[in-house]
């Protein structure tokens, strides 16, 4: 076994599991605020997964990122999707620039972006930038594997480094996020070896093709699998057949995060594969992950389901960069606010259940 | 007809449709921006709305207010609720000291709260409140009409001058709240009434009663609507017999506020019920609703389809008070800074779809 593939185990090794404490002081200070128990939803649960998560009863949320990682596709050579490749270093300059949704969304939300070029197939260079190449794209998948197993290792350890960097830095919670065109089929890829699902079930429109183009699409992934017969037991496995650099580095950063007590919202569909490869290396990521949105991409409403995942947000939004997990960055930090600020019965003087029962 | 329905039918007759030429301006906008076209999804729909309604390609929301209209409900005497009546004034007290659930939420939206007692049993006196009583409470609706029809209507004038009014201090969106032991079960009967469902279908479990006690509780609508024989097709008239004060207060504010060309973001079950009745009085309303969240209340999904609404957030809450509706601002906000902030095609550098097919 690699050096990296040594990081990635020792980094799902090291994650905690939820602070059981925690959780329970948090779930008291909610049944004693001014409301019926449970009336908050899962705005109350949230407010006790992220007290598990962090380890306090009162979590802080005060320094909140958005990693936007971003990677070419190699299979983009076969026609799938409706943008050029060079898309990707462009968008980069436009994130790097502020002038990008996730920016816009980012800013609103008081998250600070962090761009990352793990696999841009460009020289792309900006005081911003966070250059963390491990190669300049995927190989086309439909003729052989996207990318070596030490590659795709080599950019799950780029995510858990960088995990340990934010952390390190004092960011509380991190938002995932990502560019790359093509990235979409790649996703698809994933989902049908690892979670079982047909290439016509995970494969839709991508950021805007046409049924034809998706009848091409679903074909090039069934080529795709067929070429490479990625392992559906091995995750790392079917992340350098099928996979896609930013894919690999978002999986290593929900690793990296979990290890550090940082909550992880995941944002649209690339970001759900990411976190199917990420819970197959290291199932105890589970209560640390907090889906964002149902996008409009067909395939993003399985995946979901088979994660177990259930997203507070409905926007048939298909942009990716993270532009829905930090719109839900909106929906912690009022979890947060609720335990912290909302009046108790006793402060309020208003009758609780428990009163009235006494009466 | 009396003079507050005159002043109903003139609300409803002032209300503007969209405007198409702001809604025109705002897509031709969305689609200059650096993403897909229609990528943001409801986001975007959101966007257009909002162009829409206030009649400008660029609408500005600086200004924004949750109203909490609170009221009594003599049903209560019925045994329908988990809470004791009083407790409607205790938590008005809480609102206007700021220590209930929606205060710290529109706190994070960045919305005032204006709390009006519309209704409740009690004196109430507060430098905050807006004290615009119309009656103690509604009699027992299982033995009588809940108010009378000068009532209600005088209910519905009162939140149409109350938009009025805020609409003259600056606000640019306004969300609905309310507070009102007993008031699942108003918003029940007026679901059956003019939206055609059963008891069975309209009735849950409201702040936390049992199964048991829902049972009692759909007979007690069952009771109310049998003895009062509500008019399907007059909903002032349902309204009066079924309904509440608060109910009525927020579908003469939605009125009022589409006549000021305010959006209006709808909150859960009870709030939904006050658009059910506000659409009847006034078709014309439709384009200004906001729905904000899906409650956990039984009724609230079937109400929200049967009158076409889809709202964007799934938390599972029956708080009421406004709770769901300044979530919701925060998207609000987001599809604003998008047409706002995000960079065009051109202005980014980046290859769009048209640019591509030319090539």
């Amino acid at each position: 076994m690699s050096n990296d593939e040594q990081t990635i185990r020792a980094a799902a090794a090291t994650i905690a599991p939820p602070d059981e404490a925690a959780i329970a002081a948090a779930a008291a200070r909610l049944n004693s605020l001014t409301k019926p128990p449970g009336s908050l939803g899962r705005l109350e649960e949230l407010a006790l997964q992220l007290a598990g998560a962090t380890g306090s009863a009162r979590p802080v949320l005060d320094r909140k990122a958005v990693v936007v990682m971003a990677a070419d596709h190699g299979v983009c050579a076969e026609g799938v999707s409706a943008y050029p490749p060079e898309v990707t270093a462009q968008m980069v300059l436009n994130f790097l620039r502020g002038g990008a949704a996730v920016n816009v969304l980012a800013a609103q939300a008081g998250a600070d972006v962090h761009c990352v070029d793990i696999g841009v197939n460009a020289e792309l260079s900006h005081p911003g930038l966070l250059a963390r190449k491990v190669r300049p794209g995927t190989a086309n998948m439909t003729v052989g594997p996207a990318m070596s197993r030490s590659e795709a290792a080599a950019a799950v350890r780029t995510g858990i480094v960088l995990a340990g960097e934010l952390a390190g830095q004092g960011y509380r919670v991190l938002a995932t996020g990502e560019m790359g065109i093509g990235n979409t089929t790649a996703s698809a890829a994933l989902m049908c070896v690892l979670a079982g699902y047909t290439p016509e079930q995970s494969v839709g429109l991508g950021t805007g093709i046409d049924e034809t183009r998706r009848g091409h699409k679903i074909e090039t992934v069934a080529r795709a699998i067929a070429c490479n017969a990625p392992k559906a037991s091995d995750a790392l496995d079917a992340l350098a057949k099928v996979g896609g650099l930013e894919i690999a580095g978002l999986a290593g950063l929900m690793l990296g995060a979990a290890g550090q007590r940082l909550p992880v919202v995941v944002d649209g569909f690339i970001s759900t594969a990411a976190a199917l490869v990420a819970l197959r290396l290291a199932p105890g990521l589970r209560p640390y992950l907090i889906a964002s949105h149902q996008s409009g991409e067909q395939g993003h409403r399985l995946l979901l389901e088979s994660l177990g995942l259930r997203p507070p947000l409905q926007l048939d939004m298909r942009l990716g960069e993270g532009t829905g997990a930090v719109l839900c960055l909106h929906l912690l930090e009022a979890a947060v606010r609720v335990l912290d600020e909302m009046a108790t019965f006793a402060e309020a003087g208003v009758s609780d259940k428990d009163e009235l029962k006494e009466r």
